[in-house]
């Protein structure tokens, strides 16, 4: 009988949990939901024989190792940063271990104890890092098995919300965690684009868009994101001419969101504290130069000439321009921008999100050039069966399910790029109904 | 006989040393001159029996304490983050500090024990920290003292060329270190205007500026710098409405200046390593959108609407669109741009370089209101004689000066906002040819 762990049981965790928990009895495995919060993890226990729900302490060493030990499999869904703890137990005990998340410099240090102990320590299983990956290399492996030369690899992802559910004027609301949403494409992003590298500032970056479209549901705006050139090693790509990662969002949202970035408000490097009385209007205003009589709404469109009445009206709604005292007074930009989204930026319980990715290839075959588009789009139910919390926690349950059943036989530090992790993986997704469609294109 | 060891005797200490050294057998002291480069301390100390040149090797522990333990005063004129360990040395040998740099966190700790010792730790004794706050104390103090209330200070200094040098596009050449000109405000820069708090971003900075005028000298753009909100407490202006410090550029500097942090050349936070044969022009054109057929002009153009011809030829004459090999292909886009305008806006021996610092201040007296505009213009002779070596270095050496000869008694952690400390060093300095032009306008 298998014993399987996962630490780290909260609303991202709902479709993996009950993925490995509805096969428990069949399986013959033994189930343990770890929390902080004992409360969630009994929840998803549902007083099923084969799952315990327990309390973990990480700081608590002991306590948090006795855990590890019983089980053969550790699935963490903690926050990143919290992954090598747990990492480094699993190595000690001798237990496989699974995340979501990207592969760390921490885990690439264990690398060759992993491999000594004959383990499997598998990241990057989840979305994006996890799907991406997977639905990628299936046709760079299957193009380049042809003869083929890939040239050009573009990949896009977005966690937004379902056509149904866009009822308000900037059509997103937090599908995900708010904070990652607020800074991401902070930092500089770095592609390759025919043979030209490129470095794109996150003062630029939601500038510089291209429109991605898909059948049924539309077009997106797609921004480059981080540093794509990095995937070129990882995807045995090295001299391909044209590498970009990017995220998408609902057309109209980069441009408005660059009016946050444009005035520093999404900026998370120092801590304003504000005097009692301090208003959402004046919080906006602080951003913008001084004036005796201009408007704020007449300042944002000098200050930044590209901006829409529609712009303005969408800030609007948000209550930014309301003279109403901000809800948190100390914290970065960035955090008090949060807290003031959060609020509007709520799913209401029956909204539906929405996971799209898109692959473009641009490939060299002995006939001449195509093109391959591959798509994929997957709708939430609810605001608890969200598409993200599915696509991130399928992936990752179904690589656990499979290595249990020896199906995949991989070891080592690995992310999901060869094909005996991969195809198994993909395959079962599609019965899950996540579902690539792809279409070529002869030019 | 007093001996004062001064460490770091580079360029900008040229000034300080030969104030010290000119006095040094009449006011019987010895100057004991330290530097990595023992030849650089050595062409300073002239033979003059007064002066000896020695090596320090500020990680040999041993060398460093037996070389401080020889003086009574201490100046450090090292790079700021080198100041502590001299710092910690003073404290534990009983000797006076003195420097030209911001008073850091560090030094706050050691402020008991300083005082426990009976010693002076004077810092921000130069130009900026230094006669920039005893110039304003000063005013702020007599006004104080009239009973009249300062509504507001603004506060600008730039370190440029003197016009009689102004002979390239830019107006400007490097008079300072290098990589402070390139990273020159980034972060957020915080003011209140009006009672109006005011955050403004490092990408909007260049675009927020003020023309700040000298009646012979003409003139300059005006950008805000760094933290002004924490002067307030400094300068003992708690609640005053408008408190800004900034940067003086000759007009039209910021806005050439700004293309640079728009497309991102500025950023020194990422490693690029471009491959051999990359050329300056591929350097520009790897921050602007690909296109098949458009040139770089042209992109700059369509990407910053702004952008005048007069911009891309100043841009031409640094060489950036030439099809010449990068003379560093291996660093921050910061470092790069700095190799490359480091050939370009280096002085010539008979450059004369210029500081300029004006206050403006905004005050209530009991018959209405009134302006005082209170402006520095000093001029250097060549490019070793530099007025900022001049007004770095006599500040902190008339400091020493009158500190040994008792005239200043101040002791503890200081810097020179008090009437004891900056009085005598103003009274100084006007005979050093650095004098404030006051002038007074009624309301």
């Amino acid at each position: 009988m298998h014993t399987l762990l996962i630490i780290g049981t909260g609303k991202s965790s709902t479709y993996l949990i009950e993925y490995l928990v509805n096969t428990a009895l069949k399986k013959n495995r033994y189930i343990i939901l770890a929390d902080i919060n004992t409360e969630i993890a009994a929840q998803k226990a549902k007083n099923n024989p084969h799952v315990q729900a327990v309390a973990i302490n990480l700081h608590d060493e002991e306590n948090r190792k006795k855990i590890v030990q019983k089980a053969n499999v550790v699935i963490s869904m903690l926050p990143a940063f919290l992954h090598a703890v747990i990492a480094n137990d699993c190595l000690e005990l001798g237990k496989h271990f699974f995340t979501a998340s990207y592969e760390s410099d921490q885990l690439r240090k264990l690398s060759s104890q992993i491999n000594d102990k004959d383990l499997l320590f598998l990241n990057e299983c989840g979305l994006d890092p996890g799907v991406d990956h997977m639905s990628a290399m299936k046709i760079i492996h299957q193009e380049q098995a042809k003869g083929n030369e890939i040239l050009g690899f573009k990949s896009y992802t977005g966690g937004i919300l379902a056509p149904e559910s866009e009822d308000n004027p900037w059509k997103y609301k937090f599908t995900w965690n708010p904070r990652n949403v607020v800074l991401a494409g902070q930092g500089v992003s770095r592609f390759i684009r025919n043979g030209k590298y490129k470095y794109v500032p996150y003062h630029m970056l939601f500038k510089r868009l291209e429109t991605i479209s898909f059948e049924d549901v539309g077009d997106f705006d797609g921004y480059p994101n981080r540093d794509s050139l990095s995937y070129r090693k990882i995807y045995g790509l090295d001299d391909i001419p044209t590498m970009l990662r990017g995220t998408l969002r609902r057309v109209g949202f980069c441009q408005s969101w660059d009016v946050f970035v444009q005035l520093g408000m999404t900026d998370d490097s120092f801590e304003m504290d504000l005097p009692n009385g301090f208003t959402k209007r004046m919080f906006v205003n602080s951003f913008l130069p001084y004036h005796d009589e201009k408007s704020i709404e007449i300042k944002i469109i000098e200050l930044l000439p590209w901006v829409t009445d529609e712009i303005i009206s969408k800030i609007a709604w948000l209550g930014l321009l309301d003279d109403e005292e901000l809800p948190m007074l100390k914290g970065s930009p960035a955090a008090i921008l949060q807290v003031i989204l959060e609020e509007k930026w709520k799913l209401k319980p029956n909204d539906r999100d929405m996971i799209v990715m898109q692959h473009l290839f641009e490939i060299k075959t002995e006939n001449g050039y195509k093109t391959i588009k591959s798509s994929l789009v997957c709708k939430g139910e609810n605001q608890k069966y969200t598409a993200m919390a599915k696509t991130v926690g399928l992936p990752l349950a179904i690589a656990v399910d499979l290595f249990l059943e020896g199906k995949i036989k991989s070891k080592g530090l690995q992310i999901p790029i060869y094909p005996e992790i991969y195809q198994p993986i993909l395959n079962a997704l599609e019965q899950e109904g996540i579902i690539f469609q792809e279409e070529e294109i002869r030019k």
